[in-house]
């Protein structure tokens, strides 16, 4: 089956979780939104009048099934893909661990946006500032840390999250971690003193086959400023 | 099996969807932070060695598995009480409701504290309001019109979210008008005029027999101003 993956062309965004469970699982898909004509039919998609309208993008269309909400579709691929435990309280606890990152993701959009998306940036720098030096000094290191110590507290050893090998969820932590480093990189460096597991899974992602020539490939689109992961260099001073 | 619900006392908060999920399934549970050394009880929980350590609250411990996460534990109980679909894509469509459950949930906490739980909302005012005019303008419209759209485009009919009977979702789904209600009057009076259906399934499910019989009793915590729904007149004005 080829999946269709719709997202914001331009960004990683949310859609990048499940870019990376996509090209880890040497899945076949279609990137719709970032092809000819995409974004018409993306927003065709949003529109649309069947049983199961998405609220907003990562959606992923399996065959029939129409998927939105980025740990959901993770569920999803995870079961498909070898990418999930097998046990129900495995797939449970992968599921938990992928709703952390997602609380994750978005306090550190809120970085740059704390007063909501339908202002901009530029017209709210100083609230930005204001929640940038608590999410550095809480925040960032309490998420990261409940990561470090799932890895440390792992009765299989602390190479993954989830028992002896690689679950979704590790891929979307590489992706905390690559994000916050491209984000506020002084504040990461710091956090990352106290993180060396949360450090070596990063790498150890990174490193895979697949994943490192996604990396290096045209479809991994830059970090920039639309996204979620933003560097404004004046929120960290 | 009697399950144990680790939550906040003295709050709805998150720990209400679940409580809601528990209360229509007619299971058997202990509301273990609101007894007697329960929140040392809960702390410990916190803090566990475990193989599988909560990030926080809610948490359910059912048997020997320790769930948190508000929707992945609504995903296991929904599973074993009737309250979910039996299908995957049944299941994943419910799960994907109620992710879109949680958004708006963290959105509309943070009309008091759009520059994070760090700092009082006598410390953010100002900010608070600036959010909170934005949040009514577009973001609870859009929230709760979709879950309207949902309901009309539901082929088995718009009594329920999911198929033809009820789900864990449409549980939350109530919480939310019942919370949007206390915290924000006015805005909500004037965003239900679009939200019939939506209306229509909170009355639904106040009406159901275990329900409504919660919702008079001392389990059901009354709203207050320490919780996610909270009124705060100056923030309407």
């Amino acid at each position: 089956m080829r999946y269709e993956l719709y997202y914001w062309p331009g960004i990683q965004g949310r859609g990048e979780f499940v870019r990376l469970a996509l090209e880890e699982a040497g899945a076949d898909y279609d990137d719709v939104a970032r092809g000819p004509k995409g974004m018409t039919t993306m927003m065709a998609v949003l529109a649309g009048d069947g049983a199961t309208p998405p609220f907003a993008p990562p959606i992923l269309k399996a065959g029939k099934l129409l998927i939105a909400q980025t740990a959901n579709i993770l569920s999803y691929l995870g079961d498909r893909h070898g990418l999930a435990p097998a046990t129900e309280a495995g797939r449970l606890w992968a599921n938990q661990l992928q709703l952390t990152v997602t609380d994750f993701v978005k306090e550190i959009h809120d970085t740059h946006h704390p007063l909501g998306a339908g202002l901009y940036y530029e017209d709210q720098k100083p609230e930005a500032k204001r929640y940038t030096a608590q999410f550095l000094a809480a925040r960032l290191p309490k998420y990261l840390g409940y990561f470090e110590r799932v890895l440390e507290q792992n009765p299989r050893g602390d190479k993954f999250l989830v028992g002896g090998k690689l679950t979704y969820p590790d891929l979307s932590v590489f992706q905390l971690v690559e994000g916050s480093r491209y984000a506020l990189p002084r504040g990461m460096a710091k956090a990352e003193k106290k993180l060396p597991r949360v450090v070596a899974l990063h790498d150890r992602v990174a490193a895979r086959p697949r994943v490192a020539k996604y990396l290096a490939s045209p479809r991994r689109i830059p970090f920039n400023e639309s996204g979620i992961f933003r560097h404004y260099p004046e929120l960290e001073e």
